[in-house]
């Protein structure tokens, strides 16, 4: 009989499992496995590992280049195009290394803090670069030291450019890449995936293309995992490359470069700086259009697909490697034309996951920070075990201190200005805070014709899912309810449902309806009353900024109230409300209200301290209804709360 | 505000955790909590935590005083009885210690190892008498120190009757119970409950009623947590008692022993080893019927169901404990009578948990074993990790080894005699063995008119909840798909449904419908075939007794296949299809057609070798449903089956 067991599960140890062989019964009660659930094999694998299921499963990939921003707001830019471009479905990135620049330093705009964003804030799996020459050993070590704590697990590893105009050979110093790769494995043992740059005509300062060929061999047999290549104009170009490569013995993945051309200046500035010639062909038509950058663009466009069409129907290459400039449109237009963008492709998760390896087994979170993930990510960075250091457990380290809230890349992506007209140049009382809530929710302009497109608790503009709630939120904000958070009910959908799916296919996933708020203490009370009519059924958590806590959780359990089942697979329970954790969600929460809005304002100014009064005496509230089968009572109990009121 | 938080936790360490109070956010943040879900609250405390709840919620209780047996059959049929009287609810049994009886050996029928089968492997808790006198202290410690090896938390701390007829101290010695009391509390500090014996009408050997009294406040004073009282014959004696205790300050419960008269001859064997004298009103009754057993028991159960009536409608009592005399009828009607037996309790889990307290996390377990939950105990016995020492975490000792299959409370209840008239004295071919599985299947009696109540794989008649799948079941066991295991799909039933409910009210449980079966190769070869349609939906595992292991279980993980939601909790799964384990229980299965069945049999005899052929050639299959909302399609897997084999 044929073993027929389809996967394999590689768990943190390089080593395979091969429990599911044919095998006798003593060697098969030694097979091991990984220790926690599985929803998506490649969150457990090291680069090299998924490269090479993507080319065994024959699925074609795409991966993207930036370099760091020169300015903090520039930083903050760049990260939302990291999300926006990850939404593609990137197999990873890599983040280039400038010597002059400070590139391994703790500011917001270095390479090193740049890589790690990526990675543990956007998800990313991230190669950072580093470059070798005129570095002393101790600063290159020091780099990738850091690299390393930080959660980076894949290094570029490059020569750089030599400081003068001549270059000199530094005796027992870093001369070439290859002295950085022997270095890496030295020092740091497998730890790190190491990638090295390939030539496809030659390094320009090589003697020849066959000794260049050479040089790059010796990158792989010093311990390279990988190549990219630079860019190229024409695929044939490549594919000899690459049939040279194997001829002398490279057998590892090749990934081609690919640079859409985007613009005459920046076209011509590359071309300098790589010693590479244009093609006579594309210079020609390039040259009529120079002051036309969209033709150019389109050109671009046309040109790149059509290059990564030839070298995917080749057979030979399974990944395309963007030279993206740090920009979006091109790219992910010639990715779009491929066909391999994979807008929403299938979350594993109902939120962002972090690449950290740390937190490759993270599974479940609390819901409270559903809306500002990379707020609890930077607030849980300290932990070192994910999922059991859970939140109530005393020998967990506790959630990081609220002052860093600052972060760069927590900052609010709208300026001032903006969000004074989203939120109110001036405020009149609680009930034109009711509005702003409101027109959040409904997307209507607000009196003064802006748009609400987010609040302190909320980035971004209402997500899909929330839109299912919408008529009843905006009839309760509009009351006072003033909701930050919340999701349907949900009994049992496909987890492949466009909206509210995750996971595998051929699961099923739930939802107990949850509502988050702030409201004053005169509706609380009349709640309190309200609730005990809903004993059982609903859970409930008051909190107000001075911490008095009024919850009827049992036993100070965290609450499920998202889970999906799946073929073959235990349950997961991506989300709880926690009611211990509630407590330092709560502090966030209050403090959102004077750091993101009531500092918009003058001190002492009836604006400032309508919300100081909000913030000062208002309760926040989070509602669970346990009984995910039947409809959402949470509108019922609110309904119920304002007929007391009345 | 009010502190509206209704239940606390209280994990392993005696502080109790407050985090539901009204505090600052500071202390609240520092609150713990159980690190695993809490499903029975009562599960997670100590005995005397038990009492003070049940005490506290006015919630009316009873307890169960067994003695050790003389011989290993009583000790099967002993543990029967622990089983069924255990479905009444008791809150703890106790098991008398007789030094003449080697009672701290590792026989079967000594009291620590039927206090450790109460415990561990009927889930009861259980308090385990020893007594003092005329043994040395290191023996004393000994005793002690196994009891709390074997999970035993609870001592009943005795004098013990004295070895001559005259009393004399021991200078150092061990001279009264409270000596035991005092050495358990310096020994063991805090980790045993202490429960001592109290007088209603006085010690015998006492000086005084008063003088007795004295010495039952030292015993409390030294560390017993709770009194349980000598039968008494009236109530008014019991309550002038209590009373009295509280007078001098004793204010740990007492509970009331409870003796139901059951015959003439134990009456007066009982009065005369405890001194007591039978009220005159009791003999006047007695003496006319003393040769009518019936009668006495009828008149006993009449008289001990009145004074426990008049014991609770004092106010004063809460639990009655009861001198059993290893006999179920007589208190079980009494029990029954005052509505305090309490049939089919809520299930905490859908399987029979152990008392041990290392086991009182452990909230799943492999499918596999549902049917032999004490094998399932015994084999995992050396665990030290619930859950999380897991089935195929390599760091987890492996299953016990198979060879102590015949401990004595792994038997079948069934002499060889009986079950030859069930399995065939006589088998003439796979059909005649295809047979007896249907017979079972169908309740209906075999050719020769025996019932078949139990198989190897079984102890028991079919459970309520397969009897749903009866139909089905009997067809396929005809056509030779032996089954041994099975589950219906359930989407979603309440937690109290009667058959499928488990947990706390208010939740939901789910079930993915599960067969398991042997079946010859020439079928499984079919059912190969046929399960490439089902890819995805169906996960199988299909193995032989050499070991050859074909299945399409992903990356090695375990299947949920039954689990619940509950209100205010965490997804409980309590049960798993699991690669790994099911290597150990295939050995086990496959063990049993020999151990149980073939050796019913002559060597070399036709009969023998038909189950000899069975073992050697059949395959143990188990299947899974994932699409549990969807109809059951693992009968169409197997008509399928069967369609292409004809």
């Amino acid at each position: 009989m044929v073993n027929e067991t389809q996967h394999t599960c590689s768990a943190s140890s390089s080593s395979k499992s091969d429990g599911g062989s044919s095998s006798g019964s003593e060697s098969s009660k030694d097979s091991s496995r990984c220790s926690t659930p599985v929803l998506d094999a490649e969150r457990h694998e090291r680069l090299r590992e998924k490269m090479r299921r993507r080319q065994d499963s024959g699925d074609r990939w795409f991966s993207l280049e930036f370099f760091p921003p020169r300015t903090a707001n520039a930083a903050v830019n760049l990260i939302s195009r990291f999300d926006r471009m990850g939404a593609g479905g990137p197999l990873f990135i890599d983040v280039t290394w400038h010597p002059a620049g400070d590139p391994g330093s703790d500011k917001e705009t270095s390479s090193m803090i740049i890589a790690n964003t990526a990675v543990n804030y956007c998800g990313l799996e991230t190669i950072l670069h580093m470059t070798c020459c005129n570095q002393t050993k101790d600063d290159i070590t020091g780099h990738l030291q850091k690299a390393k704590r930080l959660g980076l697990k894949n290094i570029m590893a490059l020569r750089g450019d030599p400081a003068g105009e001549e270059w000199e050979e530094e005796v027992h110093g870093f001369n070439y890449a290859v002295d950085l790769v022997k270095h890496i494995r030295n020092e740091f043992d497998d730890y790190f995936d190491i990638c090295v740059a390939g030539y496809p005509k030659g390094h320009p300062e090589a003697e020849s293309y066959e000794a260049d060929l050479k040089h790059l061999k010796e990158k792989v047999l010093a311990g390279a995992d990988f190549i990219i290549t630079q860019l190229f104009f024409r695929s044939e170009t490549f594919l000899k490359f690459m049939k040279d490569c194997q001829a002398i013995g490279i057998t590892c993945p090749i990934i081609p470069g690919i640079f859409p051309i985007q613009g005459y200046h920046s076209l011509r500035q590359l071309v300098k700086l790589s010693k590479l010639e244009v093609p006579q062909e594309i210079k020609d038509v390039i040259e009529p259009i120079k002051d036309n950058d969209a033709a150019i663009r389109n050109y671009g466009v046309e040109l790149a697909v059509s290059m990564c069409r030839e070298l995917l129907d080749s057979g030979m290459v399974h990944g395309l490697h963007f030279y993206t400039l740090n920009r979006e449109v091109a790219t992910t237009e010639v990715l779009k034309r491929l066909g391999i963008w994979k807008e929403d492709p299938r979350r594993p998760l109902p939120w962002a996951v972090s690449a950290h390896p740390k937190r490759r087994v993270e599974d479940v979170r609390p819901i409270f920070w559903a809306s500002r993930p990379k707020s609890y990510i930077y607030r849980t960075q300290e932990w070192d075990d994910f999922p059991n250091g859970r939140w109530g457990n005393s020998s967990s380290p506790a959630f990081g201190e609220l002052k860093d809230y600052y972060l760069f890349y927590l900052k609010s992506k709208s300026p001032r200005e903006e969000l004074l007209k989203m939120w109110g140049e001036e405020l009149t009382g609680e009930e034109s805070v009711f509005e702003v809530f409101t027109c959040y929710i409904t997307g209507e302009p607000n009196k003064n014709g802006h748009r609400v497109t987010c609040m302190p608790w909320n980035d971004d503009p209402l997500a899909t899912e929330t839109n299912l709630l919408k008529e009843q939120l905006e009839k309760v904000n509009r009351r006072g309810i003033l909701t930050i958070n919340s999701q349907p009910n949900i009994n049992g959908k496909p987890s492949t449902d466009p909206i509210v799916g995750w996971g595998p296919s051929g699961g099923y996933v739930f939802q107990k309806a949850y509502l988050e708020f702030f409201t004053s203490s005169e509706i609380v009370t009349a709640l309190l009353k309200v609730l005990k009519k809903y004993e059982l059924r609903v859970n409930y958590h008051i909190v107000n900024v001075k911490g008095q806590n009024i919850t009827n959780a049992p036993d100070l359990q965290p609450n499920a109230v998202t889970w999906g089942i799946f073929p073959g697979r235990e349950i997961i329970q991506p989300t709880v409300v926690d009611p211990v954790s509630f407590l330092s969600w709560k502090d966030e929460a209050f403090a959102l209200w004077i750091e993101q809005w009531a500092k918009l304002y003058e001190e002492e100014s009836p604006s400032r301290m309508i919300i100081q009064y909000i913030h000062d005496n208002y309760y926040l509230v989070n509602l669970v209804d346990n009984d995910f089968p039947l409809e959402n009572c949470l509108w019922q109990v609110v309904d119920d709360t304002f007929e007391l009121l009345n």
